[in-house]
């Protein structure tokens, strides 16, 4: 996969936030794939290495994440904030994350969803998102100071397993239908191999594209769950509704 | 107003339906107005002629719905269902509705909430529309051979009022603010004369305009609610949050 | 129990709603003690005679419904709309309870909930009673110009059952903590005499009352829930919450 | 398939509504499939002869859905309501299929679910079905002296699409996952040759009883929605949770 | 703006907090000014001096929140806990609130709402407040030996921006029309200069004041959100409903 | 009460957290007295004294604990969080309870509801038991290499009042109905002495439970909720609904 070189019209770069080394790629990876196929610049910020799983060294994780992140076109950053397993929702996160959205200065962010009922550091951190793209436009904060303030476009919210799925939102669903799209989806899941090998992640993530895709009258697609409501200019953006059956 | 001549893009015509003469330009008049300006046809369907409101004979109605479709740019045609305030949610109907949808071919519907708390006419009228855009999809109805099947692109909810506001959608909000935009919706409302005289409806309609807008940081939104998600090809088509405080 | 002769400083009459000759007094019988043993005057308009049920005739359950009303000091009218357990939701039902309430003039109007899955007549009946609400409003329809059109106060719900209680609206608890307000209830609804022989119906209804009263700190309680939100002049009016434990 | 001659312990048949020739086997086929090779008694009611369709003719549906019922070992009945695409909440249709229930003297019953957005006949069936449990218990309706009163144990809602699933009820998850179960269901699925044959229907169904499996641990996996709360005599009856990832 | 002397019968004071100087005002300050202005002793408690802010010092928003308090008729304290943008939600901090509560001994509480999409320390601090209030009433905490348990009557929750409106939780509406309150809660709001100045946040307020007041048939209303259900001794306590449109 | 020796046939043993000394008896003790009856083993984890109360001190309260478990035929350890009305979500004490499920290994956990309106501590407790359930599962922490990971069957939630109730999740009740059963679980509350003495604290819950079996027409009930789908091999399993009115 190579993303076209030129930016969108939109230019603003794509940063997805996850809290373990897969959880972008699985909660995700077919959006940022479509993405950056389409010029657009993405950029992950990993907040833990995956330490409290049954299978796979730091050191292994490490080394997959970057390998899926080259698949998909994206850059990749790790943190580190209280360890896997181990996150907590802490103002000093919130605003080390929201010195990351000045830096990058995003148009979309992504991150997990914040229902709770999933592993526990995925909604912290989907709070800790929230709390940082609302903090990065505060101007007195002195650890910010090396930034100006920024205001991001729109924060979606993904989710990791059909559980993380919040029911009060109504999602947008992202055609991810190309042939080219998926298969650079499915090889970056792929390359989670410590992860991939058990459990059936790789199956559970294409079947739940295939389902929305089947939804929608396409192929594949991504349900992200929109922070706050959309803005548009014209109803002709607006042209596509999933409603196949 | 003067809606240019040649249609958008993606062609297709709107199609807005009301329960009584004033509903639609109540309910998203602003709407209507963008759409127009843009190039847009746009063709309301009324369903009563208001006989059992306070002010104003159906005559006098009839001739204010004219006068503000035709402020907004848009086509009018009445129907009789049932009568005003006498609505009931009846099979033939959504037939009779979808035999409109067939022959108008609409890529977008605007139809009242479902929210069961405001004019029983509305959440019904609502109802019927929601049915009709499927049962225009289906092959075998005799009263529906005049036209072929038509599948809609979506079908958005629009609240006369804040009540009928679903609090279970996400919605979309779009940007009215250009004042010429403003101005025609405006005329439009008020050209329902009988109406607008009491209860400050006009200015409901504006003050929930301008809280709309100052939530997207912009002069005036009105929200729509859809009645499928959305499905996109891109995040560039959702640049746009609302979330200026 | 005697009510005051004199009515209260806000006048208007108590109108309460029954699909069945018990309802009334097993849904909300102890507000109804609790508010004519205070000087207000209430009437009840119930919409069948019971005659789907298992036990009792129709006769009987019309003489039970009397005696009920008069031990709660309420007046009592039957009405014939589509039949026990043959209840639809026809505008014509509406039209027919608005003149009712355009008749009678209530503040306060006392109608079975809109939650589904109970008696098929009860959230039929609570529409039809919320529509009409509305309507009495409206000035243009023939069948009701023998009155004025008329505005009501508020409209509350009343669960007959737990499992009509609405999830999705805030309570008001209303203290019928009184002993005579409770023994005026209790004997109404053992007026009923054929249906409280089974089923444990009077248990269950002080069940509810004496844990909603456990909940407020005070000895029994009913629960009622308001259609619109609740408008007062000062805070000193909401000075009571429930919280006891 | 051959379900087994002897009934279950619990000895109840199960009585399946569908609005169309291929909506039970659609919707909850595999459930159906794995009850009768346990050697339950399932039967059918159909009410229409999906003649709205866009696909086959009356007849030819009547003969696959007895196919399909055969495949799935159950008997079938058709009835006529409304016809296709016509169907209106009646109580004269509600009273009918409680005496339908009173015939059949079914323990569990499955309906379409009461979700509004999705083929209007649906959700009315599901309706009239919840409805028609009720009113089989009452003892005074004429039409239904010809069978004594019946209580069913627990009323379920199958989604024929995702879009039907209701977010407001916790699942029942079923088991599906004997390889023969899931090739019965197929096979019943199939048998609606003039339906399967367009829209990829039958992967659908598949698509969602493998997720739900995924999420459950297991291969396949069908959800039902309780009309009412379960009711166990021990936790032991509830060892299984559905919690894979 | 002059309160009266004299207290009002039920006595009690109004605590009220907020998590940075202007929330109060912003959020419930029409509100304020009608209770003071009836005589009922309103006490602030401010925690943080809005440090974090683009605009204004610390000293500057410190001399601002006095002079509103003052315009508001009520008394003003600031607290410290972990400073704008870094509140957390500690066990010390909600131990710290209920000694200040029992120290003021309210009737009625006013905090920020708990819905989560808001300025991090909004929902933070409503969640505090809401542990405080149950925390004073228990006799067995140290720190809070000072003074003896109190109960409050109630606990509502304010929303400064559309967004922390609740939508499961029915409001109540609380008249606001006299134009003496209006014009002190304006006011009051200007007095916070370095925050008015920007992004229509005085415009804001009155604009969700006046569509309250549309809703309700008056001039300005503002929404408040009970923690807990409302008790009342009759339904002459509740005789006004919001619904106009 | 005398708990069976043997255990049953699904062996694993129950696993209940209270945040105070009386929550697991005054919530789920009917439960538990039904399920030690029938063989199963029972385990209390209490993570305080109680020592914020207003009643009893820590040594009292101690006594008193154990003096239940025993009458419930449970054993029961003590440890330490963070205090009475002290408690937060500390991912450590997450950790610290997986390993006491490691220990134990449970098939059902029992905690407190999420619901956020009720003793802080309550849904505190209750987050960190679902996500030390998660958090057992994971093979690499360090604290837990102790035992094997350790996935449970099922997490169920009880309400210690009912304000603590989920209203999004479809409760189970279990029939607790035998009079040996409520009589141990009555004879197990009052051995709070302390607690017991004041506000009613057992009729509240018999109160409770007598609603519930009401409900579902048997002599007592008790809700729990459970924390994921419930997953059954047949509907067999699934032949009790509430629904007796």
């Amino acid at each position: 996969m190579k993303p076209a070189p030129k930016s969108l019209p939109d230019g603003a770069p794509l940063l997805a936030f996850g809290a373990h080394p897969d959880d972008i790629e699985f909660g995700c990876g077919g959006v940022i794939a479509r993405e950056t196929r389409a010029g657009r610049v993405a950029h992950f910020v990993v907040c833990s290495r995956g330490e409290a799983g049954t299978r796979g060294t730091p050191a292994q994780r490490t080394v997959e994440a970057k390998k899926s992140a080259a698949l998909l076109g994206a850059t990749l950053e790790f943190i580190k904030l209280d360890g896997d397993a181990r996150l907590e929702v802490r103002a000093a996160h919130a605003i080390r994350l929201a010195g990351i959205i000045r830096r990058v200065r995003p148009g979309i962010v992504l991150a997990p969803s914040l229902v709770e009922n999933q592993h526990p550091d995925h909604p912290r951190l989907g709070k800790l998102v929230q709390d940082a793209a609302r903090i990065a436009r505060y101007g007195g904060l002195k650890e910010l100071r090396a930034s100006p303030p920024h205001a991001i476009a729109q924060l979606f919210f993904y989710a990791v397993t059909p559980e993380a799925e919040p029911s009060d939102i109504t999602p947008v669903l992202i055609d991810i239908s190309a042939p080219e799209t998926v298969a650079a989806w499915t090889a970056a899941m792929g390359a989670h191999v410590t992860q991939a090998a058990t459990r059936n992640y790789v199956e559970l993530q294409l079947v739940r594209a295939r389902l929305c895709g089947l939804r929608a009258g396409i192929a594949h697609a991504i349900a992200l769950f929109p922070n706050d409501p959309i803005v548009v200019e014209s109803l002709a953006q607006l042209s596509g509704g999933a409603r196949r059956f």
